[in-house]
């Protein structure tokens, strides 16, 4: 399975009108399936996928969403989803799952047998699907499984994150007392 | 700098009690310099280290804290740090910066040029500091630090997390409502 | 300015499906306008709606929602609110703001002079608007408002919370350590 | 059982140095016997208190901490609880409970038969213990429980909060979305 068996109606905050799957290539893609009346996605992927595209360079990995609408086909509709990401800042691109013809699961949601969402997917620079998980991953092993997909071509490639050893703004605290 | 360079008076929580700094060779090493009384050590760098030495395998990275009591000193004392560490549960090694001649900041800190607390820092399998942050490094940043240098050796390393493509334990909403 | 001044298009969640503002009676109500879209809302005022609802006993505090739509209307419908509840597992009454003949800003909202959502609002047991605060009411201050509106007929009336002297579930660390 | 019944070794934080519990008659007292190394303490009831200390007026509520060390004694010492009032910048009155001659309990919790820490408890005006929960109160509940003990002189108490119907400070969205 790679990302371009991904089936959409179409996409949402994307750079260009004409985005499509295609666009993603040769970039680590990070993405999630979600739906924008699951509290667990809201509460908790939304903002993981906002932390992510602020943390790795978009020229290396790139992050998108999936909306697999398979319940409350009425109230989830695509002029809802578009005021749900105003209203929360989503600045990445999400993709609209195809709408199935019968049945209520989307076509890529049905296509990649997804349990439901959130569903957090990592693809490698090839397009295929490498990590597949239902629920949530914390951050450290999620942050793990994008850098080990990133520097998969070896010593050449440059490192996932852009900083290195350096003083960073101070904790908490270390304004007054934990600062040496 | 290596993790050689480091000066301690004693280690707590260790698994054997002749455990010292070459015990951490081979090992990509993630550290933290805390103290026990600063409350943005207390709050956000204790809990990512546990759940550091719960996400990477042990024998691939090695999860330490080091305590440098720079302030307080009458307070931070040894007994104290071993009930704090009792109390907060702490099972990773801790070991404790050796106090300064003069002055109040401890040798390793001092050598370290640390500048203040949290510091964090990671250093290769050489023993090499390769990343030291004043401050808090968000987990999904320190995760693909810590990958990167686990797959420094090449194509051959295994990969930093353990798990692959699978289901897992769905999240809050799921039982009722987000799942297919 | 009263309850009675409520003008509602239908209500979701009651008790009965004949329930109106009148069924509030001779009670406090703490009710909060809110939007299903407005990520302040979702996060911090249901909740808080939740806790209220189980904190206080219902035969002396009323807790209502008041969906206030006065934005992305297409995507508010009374149908998308009702997922939205059922998804949130909102179990206390919410009232629909009439929507305005002309403009965006429903009847209730207008005429209350709300700024924006969330409004909070507190009702004495005479129905009267004794507090409206926009935006978010910390719990401790909230609780002491609502318990000043029960305890207003005087030294006999109920205690608005009904614990007393007694032991409770100890808190996380306590099972271990902190139990004499 | 009154807080005249409090045996205290000494007073920090307080507005003068010769600092009484007689100096908190004729108002309410909240207080919370913690120690500085009980995790739930340090996470839930300081913020807490400091909460209050900020919400209630202080002609009307006393806010004050009881440091009780029934274990790790040898860590729980007078300085290392200064420092740690400092570092964690608590400004109200802690007092140190008054250690037992024999045993580990000191006197004031021995007395008042608590089973751990934290415990809350609840003083009226006239210095009588009216509520003692062993564990977290939330604070929808403290908040309720505070107001009714203040207002329990009737009518002519004052309002135990001072803000009223008012417009405040605009919650996250609200200021791009959520305001009319």
């Amino acid at each position: 399975m790679t990302i371009r068996d991904w089936t959409v109606a179409g996409w949402l905050g994307t750079p260009r009108p004409d985005f499509a799957v295609g666009d993603l290539a040769d970039r680590v893609v990070l993405a999630a399936a979600f739906q924008m009346l699951c509290p667990g996605c809201v509460e908790t992927t939304i903002p993981q996928l906002r932390r992510a595209a602020a943390t790795f360079p978009a020229d290396q990995v790139a992050v998108v969403g999936l909306h697999t609408v398979f319940e409350h086909h009425e109230a989830m509709t695509p002029v809802a989803l578009q005021a749900f990401l105003h209203e929360y800042r989503v600045t990445f691109p999400v993709a609209m799952d195809q709408p199935a013809r019968r049945g209520q699961v989307p076509v890529t949601m049905e296509r990649f047998a997804m349990q439901g969402t959130p569903t957090v997917m990592l693809y490698d620079r090839a397009g295929a699907l490498r990590r597949r998980t239902f629920g949530h991953v914390p951050d450290l092993e999620l942050g793990a499984q994008v850098a080990a997909l990133v520097l998969e071509d070896g010593p050449t490639a440059a490192p996932p994150v852009a900083h290195d050893v350096r003083p960073s703004r101070a904790y908490a605290c270390d304004e007054t007392g934990c600062r040496v």
